[in-house]
């Protein structure tokens, strides 16, 4: 779905959430095949039920990047991603735990630069099936203004 | 390979870099089947050719896992990721550009809480064939320290 | 996205259009992968060039399987897949072809034995980047009725 | 494996069955990665497990897809996959189902237009290990025929 | 396909032959995935160019295995695969050519100590679309034997 | 990593080990993919349950893939991969167990022709988490000398 929206239409408390996944084994094996991370963390069972998480851990990256696609639903064209600030792993995710995303517009910046543009920080949390979180993160958005910002 | 190191053996400065990898179109369309991600800025090149940068992008995920991915040689017993700080998407990746990733450490914290572990900043710079930056960020680790830090 | 529509909601007309992806060679190998389906038609260039075609083909289950993936947009909690009637492979779809699918409400039938749901049709077409046609079918959902038809 | 058969060649009543396969959870993490399709119903065990299915639920367009891959075993050089006909969803198929196909030539039809082929019908119905029929549609092959039909 | 043959219906020199199989590009970025195989002869293609080869080469055990598979046609439930001698890599396989297969029984053995069985040795020789031997090895089958070996 | 060595710096004995890393439901189904290897054996639970070893078994090609790719860590640029001896499958690996390789320098031999350089020969062992041996072979390295051979 399209929707466009300038930096003016951005709402501060806007929030939204997604549906849930569940992060298979699968998901684990393809994320170390693209990524080419073979930890035995993530990649060795028998290893892992000698430490204190006892189980396979999913990959930062992995839960990281399926949460922001997860996020990925409506294209705005006067919007692109800028980049991410305080990316925490808060608890570890495991194998057939279902996870789920809420975002949050939480903030409306000036560009340092560039007069055109403003940015807008959407609050990521990634949360189990027990609601816990297990990621948080602040997604960055380059935003197009309506009108230039006066200096 | 295993490499013990103590918080205290961190050493600021200390730099490697990885070698190179081809981000291919398979390495899109996995991704984008990893994450459900198929905005048309990764999938449609019949759309692409008709914008601004004319070619099919990497998603910003992609380039991040698999460079992440690349810098993860060594298990280092003692240190766990933390997170990421200051993570932004400098320039767009297309299909068929080599990246290599260059970590070095830059800074040595004390852990807001934990006086038995302190955190390292591992400054990430990915870069393309071109030796232009790509992506950079922080890549905060936990290290446990072999002597508790004082008040 | 969940949108709840009763049998009685559907709209004859009501059409909707989805964006594009380009079938990759990518693509193709994957879903050999998954089928099994490893005929030359699809895998070996160099026969194929023998061939009038010229060019590998893709799997008619695969541009079938991506085009309804593509129409999978919105969950409706009261209806689910009854079936596919009149599926045709119209034209061959090459690597490197951008498809898109417009689907169109084109009917409305009692359900032969429940009077507590209806049957919609949704006609499917899916297009390449030159606005030809190639695959119909038509979509059946079976629909929870808001009332029970009369006898 | 290559056969030669013309229209007159093929017989109806004859019939082939395959083997068996077991429907895994990596398969449909795989299709929903090729198809986009990331609906709950497939991907969420943990609002699965509110449902009256209680499971995951394979794609239909997964069954589908495999089911007509495992009966692509013997090319004909004279014949090509036409369409299908009545494609049946009868029963969910849930992670860990085993299923096997047969397939039998039920009706040889003229071609509406062309003298030189005629249309193959091949009824398809995809079993359970139970033995419980998943899913049925009607295969047709555009065939060609030895000698042209009269009119 | 099943058909059961014991140790004495195998006849020295009986061959066949397979048909073709592109290598892709997504071929060796989902081998490099499967194996944790990222070195830079496979996946650098900037680096490849400055070499004497020039383009990415193939993992040999993904020619190894693509073409073990592709004589992976009939099941004889007398037989196992026993394992492998001499396999040897004699030419490079880059992306785009089209490999096939021959296979040749070329040499019955006993058993070094069953007597009920009797190893069958079938010579593999992989070639490219210009005809040149890319692969050989022999396939050892340990295979039933009908009457026992005497003494 | 690279570390450059001459066929003279090759040292009978010289042994190493990799960390372990468990074979999956999805390996098998990726390999299968790959490879095209449907067989029963391996992708068909209903069936192996009647058999004698009861459970799916992972092919063998997954298993010398997976464990020689483990021992793909260094970068020899003096080195290349001649081939393989002596692969044998000694026992069969379930979905679950988990595989470690030890690689141990056992022969230095002679080229047959070239004076330039000579073959290693690495025996290498695959063992399952109880430490049983399941695949052994002997990876075969043409190395170049640092002076001739002498006649």
């Amino acid at each position: 779905m399209i929707v466009e929206e300038f930096f003016e239409d951005y709402r501060i408390g806007f929030s939204r959430r997604t549906m849930g996944r569940t992060i298979t084994e699968a998901d684990i094996v393809l994320h170390a095949g693209q990524t080419g991370d073979f930890f035995p963390h993530h990649m060795d069972a028998h290893w892992c039920a000698t430490q204190d998480f006892k189980r396979r851990i999913a990959h930062g990256t992995l839960i990281f990047s399926v949460g922001i696609g997860m996020t990925a639903s409506t294209i705005n064209p006067r919007a692109m991603s800028y980049g991410y600030d305080r990316l925490r792993f808060v608890r570890p995710v495991f194998i057939g735990d279902t996870i789920s995303v809420s975002a949050t517009i939480t903030e409306k910046r000036d560009h340092p630069k560039r007069k055109t543009h403003g940015i807008a920080v959407e609050a990521i949390e990634i949360r189990n099936q027990d609601a816990e979180t297990v990621l948080v993160c602040e997604h960055l958005y380059l935003v197009e203004r309506r009108t230039p910002a006066e200096t």
